[in-house]
């Protein structure tokens, strides 16, 4: 197939991009904000420059998987205008380009466009984005909608969970939970939080993410009008389970301070993979407490 | 007070800064890509130039009245990424520049948001916008409920039914169901339908939104948080109605010519204004027929 990858250098992106290389044609366009992956045969371009126009116009690609994006509520805040362009517009050039062709879409949606959930979040509940970069999430799925059953567009958005592993942007303090713990659990005694230790995630290892987008690579016939699922475990886990395993791990102890929460930061969330399992039979294969000893094994050695 | 209005060179724009500006301070902008109106003391810009972001840099208005929009559903799946900015990223912008600030913001939403409607539709209705103007204006309204939940921005959107009556645009006809029709038949015996005949809208008199906008600029107090009202007849009228008053006022026969319909366009739609009514005690005080009557005199006579 003809694969276009937008956000290629990205934590999921990258991994996707190599993987899929080996057996595709693919295109990589990403900005490189918030990467400092220096593979040169990715395009260092971003989604709202005139280059990424000019190359959906060009190509028909059988598949474009559109990751790029801002990724974090926190700094939607910070750039509302850059949010609506990365996480919506982007979607908006993606559309109108393919809606004559046959290209399929694969959407990276997130879990934060439920807001808080009491209960387990199924893809059929309501939607309450508490953050602009939920919102801009949940924009686009319901423009892909809109281009599904006006023009006949095919496509999958796929929420995901808060997702963690190797590869993940240690640098990076404004996304990914887990991360953001581990990254300052190496260089200091002193573990920053914002917001309360009983937040909780549905925190999905990275690889069991890569396997799902294969799942939907592998089975391109399967993605049909525009069908949403969420990509999750099942399970939750604390901000203080989170640093319970560190400091397990590290066999250190740590100060722990809490600050106020980012303004739509949510309490908890954890979904259910249910509908993807029924039509992929996909699940996920690692714990979080095997996940993260990886990615702890990974962030030490390097 | 000291207030702006976005679109106020529109129909309902122009008819309000004109009532508005006998008793406040007035600033008006419009960039008139679909209106004639020559008022030089409207300021000729878009609502994504950088004069009108100076324009909310430097003032403090007690209130925003956000009516400037790209109006069409048709024109929205033409030009996507100019309905991004006109009917979402504006708003943006508004509400970046009064988070820290005391302005008040009505926002002028759209009907369509709902999508097709079996039976009356209210304002806790689940919404199913079928177009790309009706998911912009939807995201508006959402995009001023999170920033009215962090920064207590007080706003109120009007989703605003069918607006007709003197003052709209008779050359445009890609917007306004009774315009269209009624230009139609003062230009040939010939009335072009898009769409099926049994249509049906919500037709609201303009003297009568007009009189909803005044109730809140009369009573800014009330303006909390972020509501959302209705503003319609409850009455549904269809385009065979339409086109049979018209017959009946010019004293005429017409060929009837029906067209397939545009994409997302809604079958039916009927609000209920109690909420609106129970808040403010306003109510519309025009049926469809004296509305299209003052019409016609208008359209005639100029």
């Amino acid at each position: 197939m003809n694969i276009l990858i937008t956000g290629s250098a990205g934590f999921v992106g990258y991994k996707l991009y190599k993987s899929l290389r080996k057996s595709h044609e693919v295109v990589g366009v990403d900005n490189r904000f918030n990467s400092d992956i220096s593979d040169t045969s990715i395009k260092n371009i971003s989604t709202s420059s005139k280059e990424f126009l000019s190359i959906l116009e060009n190509n028909n690609f059988d598949l474009i998987i559109h990751l790029a994006a801002q990724a974090s509520g926190e700094v939607s805040f910070e750039k509302p205008e850059y949010d609506i362009d990365t996480n919506y517009k982007s979607t908006a050039f993606i559309l109108e380009s393919i809606k004559t062709k046959n290209t399929k879409l694969i959407f990276a949606s997130s879990m934060s466009v439920y807001g808080d959930c009491d209960n387990i979040a199924f893809e059929t509940d309501q939607t309450n984005p508490k953050s602009i970069y939920a919102l801009n999430k949940l924009n686009s799925e319901k423009l892909i909608t809109i281009y599904s059953k006006i023009y006949g567009v095919d496509a999958v958005s796929l929420r995901l969970f808060n997702i963690f592993g190797p590869g993940q942007n240690l640098e990076n303090l404004k996304q990914g939970m887990v991360s953001i713990f581990l990254q300052q659990s190496l260089l200091s005694d002193k573990i920053l939080v914002k917001g309360s230790l009983e937040r909780y995630r549905d925190q999905i290892y990275i690889d069991d993410v890569i396997d799902a987008f294969m799942q939907l690579v592998m089975h391109p016939e399967k993605i049909k009008n525009h069908e949403i699922f969420n990509i999750c475990t099942g399970v939750g886990t604390s901000v203080k389970d989170i640093i319970n395993i560190i400091k397990e791990e590290n066999n250190r102890e740590y100060l722990i301070e809490v600050l106020p929460g980012t303004p739509g930061d949510q309490v908890g969330m954890i979904g259910s993979y249910k509908k993807f399992n029924d039509r992929f039979d996909w699940t996920p294969k690692f714990t979080f407490k095997t996940g993260l000893k990886e990615m702890i094994k990974w962030a030490k050695n390097g």
